[in-house]
């Protein structure tokens, strides 16, 4: 059985959306899709309020109630029987987020157990056949076949398959 | 530069030793080496008493304060040096110990950054050149070389080069 590794944020969990929320609860200011073409949050609010940005992302409970990527339950619950499926988090840069990212998994991905969990500092350590996941930089290490998933802030990065949401995942993976 | 993924509990911290003395000021009950060779601590308690020692080891900031086993400090820093090093832990079971991990690393290995630390369900998914691990099972997928740390539960396993204590890592490896 294949195995593959599945990023969580941006990939099937939407910080950047409650990010975008509390930013405009703060600063009354939102970003239009064309703002965003490209970069990431933090490249398009002034330089001065990136670490807001980092603040927002290190508070507790802040990954605990994620917005879940359409169809990524469904597909997911799919992918993990005919993979040996793993989710993996470089998630050590926001250690608050350790407890919510395992609790959210656990009450939105029931299907998974904690065996299939992975929560690190960088991913040069994993190795499975298959790894989708949002950030190029990601795959560095990666010795299997990766897959982009598709996000604003990656659109300019070529030489990856690219997986544009779940139902495609499906199509490709399924 | 070779990569190296160390284990944590009883290879670097020592979670026995804090759960043989809980278990004493709860139960008035010690162990011996005698009784502990070849065995873990659940493998001699009473039955009904197993799920006790799962209790303390998922009780919030039981992982925050582990003593060190002996030189680990001194070893690793210079590790560290030589080898793309990362310290990896099959943690999931024990959701509370996630957050602990992290500032105990913070706090007794300063030189290691988060980016070196990996808090797993299962370490299948790891990849290293060297693993050093107390745990047999650890190395069931592992395509590197593995070293067993010795330990009192697994005297009796054979077929893997043996770290003794991290006097003998550093003979070994530095």
């Amino acid at each position: 059985m294949l195995s593959i590794a599945i990023d969580m944020d941006e990939t099937i969990a939407d910080p950047i959306k409650k990010a975008r929320e509390w930013y405009f609860r703060d600063y009354g200011r939102t970003f239009t899709p064309e703002e965003l073409h490209g970069k990431t949050l933090s490249d398009v609010v002034p330089p001065e309020h990136r670490d807001k940005i980092k603040e927002y992302l290190n508070t507790p409970g802040f990954f605990r109630d994620l917005e879940i990527f359409p169809n990524a339950q469904e597909v997911l619950k799919e992918l993990n029987k005919k993979y040996k499926l793993y989710i993996v988090s470089a998630a050590m840069e926001f250690p608050a987020s350790l407890r919510d990212k395992f609790d959210w998994l656990q009450e939105f991905f029931p299907f998974l157990s904690w065996r299939q969990y992975c929560l690190c500092g960088d991913k040069s350590i994993v190795q499975a056949d298959i790894m989708i996941d949002d950030l190029e930089r990601n795959f560095a290490n990666f010795k299997g076949k990766p897959y982009l998933y598709h996000g604003h802030h990656n659109v300019h990065v070529t030489g990856y398959e690219r997986i544009l949401n779940w139902e495609d995942a499906a199509k490709k993976l399924l």
